[in-house]
Order: structure tokens, then sequence, then C-alpha cells
């Protein structure tokens, strides 16, 4: 009851109570398989820089994107866990694959809790921009399998078209840093060729970037696949997602201190700060991530 | 005092006891990270046609090549007991950075059971095959940042050469299927393109495929690397160490019956059908997968 009474007085605009304050002074929690999450972590960061944020990378059993949804959904649930028990505002699901697989499940355990996947953003955005409703969604083998996208833009909008491509190599050209160059452009071209062979009239009038690998390799697939109107980074649009969740609740950080950030992983501190630089765009080093045991 | 009577008495060509051969008909387990080790099953089951074997792909924890030695050697205990529990007469660690890592901890825990790991008849046979001892290794990273070859190597033949490169995409490539084309031959040109640039007196004359991924991209970095004498695939040499260590001990098998091939993994039965069928060279369905828990 008194929870509900406080959600009507947020609504009409009243100042909020310390409590609320401190509420609103807790970061927002993003979780991934691994570095990629990074991408969101890096648009989150642009998009709302007065927010702190701590990152966890479950890099210890990455990658998800191949694994049962059982497992996947036992992972996400221990490094969500962990995330709440160290105290979070929203919790966002920075992983395709564990958005696909967990999001509806954590949901539920964490409620009242915002979660935020980064699949329902993306499919937003698409179907928003999209004049044809001829979506091409590019992701790892599991996101494809579970046709994460196609479900989500067909809810939006039941007639589109949705061409769902696995993409796996991408994952690797990132993590080697192989984003510009022969090597990338030749494995951009042997995944995209088939689409621009189409004839005009089918070919997609928007491209989504379904995993978070993915927008670092954003131009060399704007190059291959020719003039599409409408490229969707999920990162962007689920940092928006975050952004409106966050205004909505009435959860924006109030504290005059700097923000933080903190970086978590469950293995492998020395290749997440040499991997995840290239996501996070920015310097990162081993002390940096602080390594847990989930 | 018994065990070892009983072994001068089979190097003396005496018939085998009950006990002994039960024994010598247990399967060899095999056990790696994923569907790598495949390529040494096949190697072992050309190499030793009349022997049962039982592999164990920890496809839950892949890949092995990133993580820690502290993870690494936790999950080939567990993958390792796993199979020493079922019962088998030898054991190969078919995964270049579980070998690199593990194996003496391994051989301390299962002591007498032989334990073979890829590395050490890979140094073998590229130190035996070398005029020059100038050493190419091409592995993953985590068996690149160990020096597991070179200290290999170099142990055999202390004043060799060995120069080991991390080549991560090959990994990717052999999973994707796309083992020739443009876009192999591109990634071997970019991690190989130093070494075809050297003087030919500085020039590796043997290439080590350290990474059980690697044999399926044979063709493609023969071709990239020019006119090489020896190419080193340690799916063979370990195959060939097997065959030698259950040849010394007795143990290979006497039944009648034919023998078995038994699949485990730890995740993903339809994964490990459709991708593992690649690096067994033959087709396999998702119900001749036994998924384990560890």
């Amino acid at each position: 009851m008194s929870a509900s009474r406080d959600r009507s007085r947020f609504s009409q605009g009243n100042p909020l109570d310390p409590e609320q304050i401190a509420h609103a002074d807790l970061p927002i929690g993003v979780f991934d398989s691994g570095v990629g999450g990074l991408t969101v972590l890096r648009a989150l960061r642009q998009r709302l820089p007065g927010e702190s944020t701590i990152y966890l990378g479950d890099t210890a059993r990455l990658p998800y994107g191949t694994k049962s949804a059982t497992s996947i959904l036992r992972y996400a649930s221990q490094a969500s866990d962990h995330l709440v028990s160290r105290g979070v505002k929203a919790l966002v699901i920075a992983c395709n694959t564990a958005s696909a697989v967990a999001v509806d499940d954590l949901r539920a355990r964490f409620a009242p809790l915002p979660v935020i996947g980064v699949v329902e953003p993306g499919a937003q955005a698409a179907v928003a921009a999209s004049r044809g409703q001829r979506h091409l969604v590019l992701a790892t083998e599991s996101t494809v399998k579970r046709h994460a996208y196609a479900r989500a833009i067909t809810a939006l909008a039941p007639g589109a078209a949705v061409d769902e491509r696995s993409c796996q190599m991408f994952v690797a050209l990132a993590e080697e840093g192989w984003t510009d160059g022969p090597v990338a452009a030749g494995v951009a071209a042997e995944y995209l060729s088939v689409v621009m062979a189409q004839a005009p009239e089918v070919r997609p009038d928007t491209v989504v970037l379904g995993c978070t690998h993915f927008p670092l390799l954003a131009d060399v697939i704007r190059a291959a696949i020719g003039p599409v109107p409408v490229v969707v980074d999920s990162a962007y649009t689920t940092a928006e997602a975050v952004a409106r969740v966050l205004a909505e609740s009435r959860a924006l950080r109030r504290s005059a201190a700097p923000p933080t950030t903190r970086l978590l992983a469950t293995d492998g501190a020395d290749r997440f700060a040499k991997v995840g630089a290239r996501f996070l765009g920015e310097p990162l080093a081993t002390p940096d991530v602080e390594i847990v045991d989930l």
C-alpha cells in the first residue's frame, strides 16, 4: 500500500524523500557475457553522463551465444543476483543472447526493479525508423536461432519482413581488433552478398546490429551492404530506453559527487582490460577490473 | 610390489591375466574444451581402429583459450574426474590450453593412469623433423602466452628458435566451416605475412599446428606460408603417442566385440553435433551426444 501511495505521489511532481534520493544515487547495473556489453556501457555513459555504473562481464563462461537456454538462464540469474546484491537502481542486460533468453525471468525475479534488455529497444527503433518494414538483423547464432528480433519486431509491426542472419565471425573480428581492412571487408561481403544481390524492392531498409560486438564493425557492414537508410545500433537504443525509464521513475541521480564506474569480471582481468578497451573506447588497465566469483 | 612384478612380467611377453584384459578393454578417454579435440579423436580412431573411445567436450565452459590458469585447471580436473569415474585406460588432454596448464597436475592426480597431452607429442615431432630447429608455432592466445610449445621444444633442442603466434581467428573460421575460400586465405595471409617476408635463412623449417582447430585449415596455412618442409599436426602426433603408450603398457584392446565411441558434452548437443561433424569428419546427430553435468 505504502509503495503504491509513494508512486502516485511521485507522479504528481512532489519532491523526493531522502530514501528515494539514496535510491536514485545507486548505480545502473550492466551485465554481459563478456566485454561486448561495454559498447552498451559506453553509450549509457554518453547518454547519461551523470550516472554511476557497475558492469559485470561473465568472462569465465562466455560466450553465451552458443550455449543452451538452461545454462544461459542460470548464468544470467547468478550474474544479476550479484549486481542486485551490490545495490543497483536498474539492471541492463547488455547481451543479446541473455536478453533473448532471460529478460522475462529476470523481470519476475527482481520486480519492481527495472530490467532493460537490448532486444526490445533495438526492435522498437527499427520499426519506428522503417518505411517498408523490411528488416535485416545481424546477430549471433543463438539470437538468430531463437528469432528474438523477429518476434520483437513482428509484435510491433505484424506484417514486417525480418531476415535474421548469423554472423559469428564478426565477434572474432571485433575481439581480435580487425575492424577494418581486407579481412573484415571479406567477412562482411561473405555474409552480406546474398542481401546485396537482392532486387531493390525487397532489400531491407533497416539493418539491426543485434550483437554488442557489431557496432565496432558498423563501418565495414555499411560499406558491404550498400545504401541502407537506417542502421540500428542497439547499444544506443538501449541507453535511450534506460534514460526514459529512469526519467519516468524519477530515478535520475541527484548527488553532486562525480559519478563512478566499476568494472567486474568473472575471469581474466588482463584480457578484459586489453580487449575491453576497444569496446569501451578508452584505455583500461588490469587493476581497473575486479574479479568476482559467481 | 605386485604391480612392479606384473610390469616386468609383461615386458617378458607373458600372457595377460583376466583383470589386465578387462583393463585393456576399457576405452581411451579424450577430453577437450569443446569440439576441436574431435580432430584428435579422429586421428586416434584412424591410428587405433580397434580401440573404444569416450570423448568429453566441456562446451558449457569453452573456450579455455582466453581463461585464467586457475579456472582452466579446475575445469580440466572436473572433466577428467568424470571420464576416470566412467572407467578409462588412458586419458588424452586433446586441448592445447588444458595441456599447457594442467597436464602435470592431472598426471599426479590420476597416477599410474597414462595422461597424454597434445603439446609434448607435437614438440617431439617438430624437433625430430626439423633440420635447422627453426619452428613456427600457430596457437591460441593462451597457449602462446604460456609459451607451452617454446618450453617443450627448447627442453628437447636447447638452441631451437621458436616463433609463437596467436591466430585466434582460425578458431572462428574452423567453427564457421570457412576452411577455404578468400576469407580463410585473407586471415592466413594477415597472420603469416610477416613470416613469408623473412629471409630464407631465418624462415622456419617446421610449422606446428598448436590448436586442435587448426588441422581443418592446414591447406590454407600451407598455401599462405609457402614452402615449409614440415607441418606438424598435433592430432596425429598425439594419436601416435597414445598408440606407443598402450603398446608399451600392453594395454591394447583384446575384445572381439566392435569398439565403441561415446560422445559427451556439457552443453548444447545440437551445436556439438552440427559443428563437431566437421572436426570428426563424419555425420553426427543430436542423439549421438549425451549431455553431462560436471
